[in-house]
């Protein structure tokens, strides 16, 4: 998004906050999971950049580097190294795929 | 619903999430179990498809291949490997089949 | 309610639902409980049919054959082997007629 | 109410749940308790009929024939043995007279 | 409020419920408190005849005799003993005064 | 307020509860602290009278003399020996300065 | 803002209490986190001047110095020492920049 050299900040979510990026469009197919258009709300399928540390009793169960199933309207939206991400809970992440 | 190879992801749910897949109108007298056709809110059967680590001091109860009852309302639609499914937390679950 | 042999399936409640029989109408007088007819919610009667494990800590107090005292509005409707049954939580029974 | 012979039913109220008979109205004044008539919530007098066994960690307080004071628009009516009377958890009940 | 002889009643307040007299008008400069006359909601001033035994881990801190301080819409309204008295949690209290 | 001897009356705040002094308008720029003219919530200054015991686990960390900043809406307002002063929650004062 | 010599004075949050110095719209893009200009909530950037005890069992995990992502609408503005600041709690903090 800018030919600048930009320094490179890396973003610690807190407690149990996850940082996640949001799948292209395109990718979604390949992976077979298909997001039918009905009236629910519908899943939406991002890759984890970074984790918080958990609550004092519940450390997280998602990893950087997992493929994740959250909410449609989940998270707070930023942009992280010209990348849109999002930041969200992980009680707002339904499931890990593998 | 594709003649192409698609490669098989598995779901796992997180936490108390289970994944469920919806039984078939025409299965549902074949158990006997007929939903009656009232204004109150109508419990649909399914089966479990994958089920959640439970949280920390509360494992789950349902397991894999479980026909389960849960509300009309109940969990988030997603399409996995062509089948219509829902994840839903355990606790919209009303009751085991069996 | 069908000449056709049907599969007999049992219905497990989960954590602390309760599925209840709903008494009939003409039962009621039987028992001297006499629901009176005012602007308040109105309790229903009924019989246990089948009880969960109840949560970690609190197993549940209702047995297989109680007789009960229920919220009007309590429980979710569906038809178990012929019969109008409800699945409720017991905390929606406010009492067991002995 | 009726010549006939009538089954006798108890009535267990479940977990904090009390059993009240409702005070008559000529009885109030013989206890020197006189309700106010202002725009405030009143409270009512009755007599405990049945207690429940109280919740896992908490036992419940009042017993049965204890005169109590309780919300107006505390518990659920039924009849009982012929009787109007209600069902409310014993955080309805404001005191116990002696 | 009547020459003819009372039942005298005790009223012993359950939980965590305190029994308040209300301080007479005229009283209140007495103590050099004065409840300014705004918008926001005003303390009142009264006097405590009776307390419950506290909740399983949270004894009571007033004392029957304490003059409290509490909020105008605090507690419900009974006629104890031919005087208006208040029956309200102790968290309705904000203050003791000495 | 009166040039007649009043009794002097100690306020014992109860469980978490503060006795607050609202600073006086000309005195706040002496202290660098200004609070801003936007439509936000905009916190006041004022000097700790009194302080509850704390609740069962948690005592408080504000003692007599400390200048707070606490929420415009927060507290009740009372008149204590001729002065204006709020009774509040600990919870609803933000910082104390030094 | 002033050419008098004002008195220092230091906030010391209280509880979960986090005190952050917003950052200058100008800076943000050298840090290469842009905002993006959509209908969601957009979380802000700030420092961290100083930060509270924690609670009971809860120490904080932002420490001064740090950078701290938090969304648009959290805490409470004062003027601290000639700076516009907010007062929030930590769990309105989404990240820390590093």
């Amino acid at each position: 998004m800018s030919t600048l050299a930009e320094i490179q900040v890396s973003v610690q979510p807190l407690a149990d906050r996850v940082l996640v990026e949001p799948a292209q469009a395109e990718e979604k197919t390949a992976f077979g999971i298909i997001i039918p258009d009905t009236a629910k709300e519908k899943p939406q399928r991002g890759t984890v950049l970074a984790v918080g540390p958990g609550k004092k009793d519940e450390p997280l169960t998602v990893k950087v580097g997992d493929t994740v199933l959250y909410g449609k309207y989940s998270g707070t939206e930023l942009t992280h190294d010209g990348k849109d991400v999002l930041i969200m809970r992980e009680s707002d992440i339904y499931a890990v795929l593998g």
